[in-house]
């Protein structure tokens, strides 16, 4: 099978999962006063301080998560006055959150998108005021690949209101976009299982001043701001992932900007549109075959060894996607959608025997509905 | 070097680690609609059943959560009005968040407890009214060991309340005592990592009729009342590890004695007075050496290559234990408490070398001091 769903989640790298199985063996409570779990619980906190600084400003702070959804939550979770904003392009794991914000009382409101899924800055600005406690902008749109610049948005938000806290979801960008996270953005959230780590483990990054409340409560682990036996495997699969992906992220970007090209090159564009920008991640390519069915074609695709995704797996209960309904798509366009995300792994032509079989799909397809 | 924290946390079960390694192999998304992703799907789907059905009445649900501790959370903010009990022998992970409650206007009742740590039932009952809507009773005491007969409890709770919703965290109980839930236990919280599985994951094991509110917003995961991507290794591990001690539970219980009482056998009864009470879980020692310091003998003890706690691993960053205060020891013994808590692979000739170990620690320590 060739994967192309590496958005929804990616293959463990094998050195990650290898390092994290010292800690099998070095299975020890990280609280524990004993040598052994002191070990453990100085492992933790190097990989706490290693990604802080070498993804973020200095002063920040790694707060080990469940996975990108918790990371998320803890940030919408901050505001509980005023009211609060976030664009319609937000994954469900801050759309979700920010509904429930709703109904406890802060008014919330959402920003416009762009056809090609980035959030409309004059939009987002025009809601920002003096009561404006929280902002939420995805870095990268995980059904588009559309990058929002994080830092410049931030930057202009905090000229609005200073006392406004700006979160971004980074689960779609973390090593995967050239980025470094600027002092204006005071929360970031991140996903390990989406560059190789495990399922299970993520972590928000947040500045050193930032007041959040803690989530789950407990044992006080994570500076008192989420509690729970921390999930050692996962951290340390997570930090060597990272690492890995952190270290090679601007060649790895060259890499799947030609896979990428690669792909598209052969697509059939007469039958198929793409609906990602042209400055959109080149890890994803959103496209639509209008008319046709993207459940079906996805089937058809994996019979021939293809798998690709039909947008966001966690939407997937869902029949069409609110993200690109927001874009302003038709019914025809909606139904039709494919999702194709590539990893560092992935080959150029790989892709573009991917494209050749989504093009041969397309047209059966096509045969069979006339 | 001889582990004799595993209250803390236990060594993964080899089988289990080795099982859940298929998930590394088998990485897709659960949410995916190709037949790779429904294939994990339906692998988490029979997990769940199978621990459903295996330890609790019909009619009960499992949601996977990333530990013991967010279980608790999830039952503990359950509670949104009137008044809440818990015992004030509860763990961290639901003490923390049931203060939490208390802040949030639910008027907030703590049982008193015996001197074993268990809790005292008339108390308990006299606290429960027509206003109280949430309670939650530890299975095991994490520091004594003590059983409290939760399914009986709840039985009692439920005549002057039917109303109430009943909690128990089962984390040290699940898979080492031999019981079932009843009806009356509405929600039941149980970790992996106690167990042979891994760190960061648990569960929550609910009646189907309990509404609770999801602490976690997003993709709509478990049920809608868990969101975020499986951990899908965790839930595999945990799933194996459930399986083996829920199958073995009496033989290992009856094992567990014989080890116990080995270990009790041979402790110096006169410098070293045992906290745990006689129908304690045999799995945890809760021991005393009065006027010595507990954590200097821990540090003589792991020199020598034994390994035993000082209590909670989580409440590592308080002086003495809240818990053991409540049930009315002294200065004097707080400060020299150390926990010994075994595993289903604990040998009875190791549990006596810790034993022997710690009267040898004490002896020189008492020479030293005086």
């Amino acid at each position: 099978m060739l994967y192309f769903d590496n958005a929804a989640t990616s293959a463990p790298i094998p050195q990650a999962f290898d390092f994290a199985c010292k800690y099998i063996e070095s299975f020890y409570n990280p609280s524990a006063l004993y040598s052994k779990g002191i070990e453990v619980s100085s492992f933790i906190s190097e990989a706490r301080a290693f990604l802080a600084s070498s993804f973020c400003a200095p002063g920040y702070e790694c707060i080990f998560t469940s996975g990108g959804t918790e990371a998320d939550n803890t940030a919408v979770f901050y505001a509980k006055r005023g009211n609060a904003v976030i664009t319609s392009g937000e994954h469900s794991a801050v759309y979700e959150p920010f509904r429930a914000l709703g109904a406890r009382g802060v008014e919330t409101r959402y920003a416009k998108l762009s056809a090609d899924g980035s959030v409309n800055v004059a939009d987002l600005l025009s809601l920002i005021d003096d009561k404006t406690s929280f902002v939420s902008v995805v870095h990268v749109n995980n059904e588009t690949g559309a990058v929002n610049d994080v830092n410049a948005i931030a930057e202009q938000v905090k000229k609005i209101n200073h006392k406004t806290v700006f979160h971004s979801d980074g689960v779609q960008a973390f090593g995967k976009i050239p980025f470094r996270l600027s002092r204006f953005v005071d929360a970031y959230s991140v996903s390990a299982h989406k560059i190789g780590g495990l399922k299970g483990t993520g972590a928000l990054f947040k500045s050193g001043t930032l007041a959040l409340h803690p989530l789950i409560y407990g044992g006080g682990q994570e500076n008192g701001l989420r509690s729970g036996t921390e999930n050692v495997f996962g951290i340390a699969a997570f930090y060597r992932a990272a690492t890995e992906r952190l270290h090679s992220v601007k060649d790895n970007y060259e890499r799947v900007k030609r896979v990428k090209n690669a792909f598209v090159s052969v697509l059939d564009r007469e039958n198929i549109e793409i609906v990602s920008g042209e400055n959109a991640s080149p890890y994803i390519v959103c496209l639509t075959a209008p008319g046709l069915k993207g459940e079906v074609l996805q089937h058809m695709l994996e019979e021939q060894g293809v798998i690709v995704g039909t947008g966001a797996a966690c939407a997937s209960r869902h029949r069409h996607s609110r993200i690109l309904k927001e874009c302003g798509y038709s019914e025809r366009q909606l139904e039709g959608v494919l999702r194709v995300s590539f990893s560092p792994e992935t080959k150029e032509t790989e892709a573009a025997f991917c494209a050749e079989k989504i093009n041969g799909a397309v047209a059966s397809l096509k045969k069979v509905i006339r």
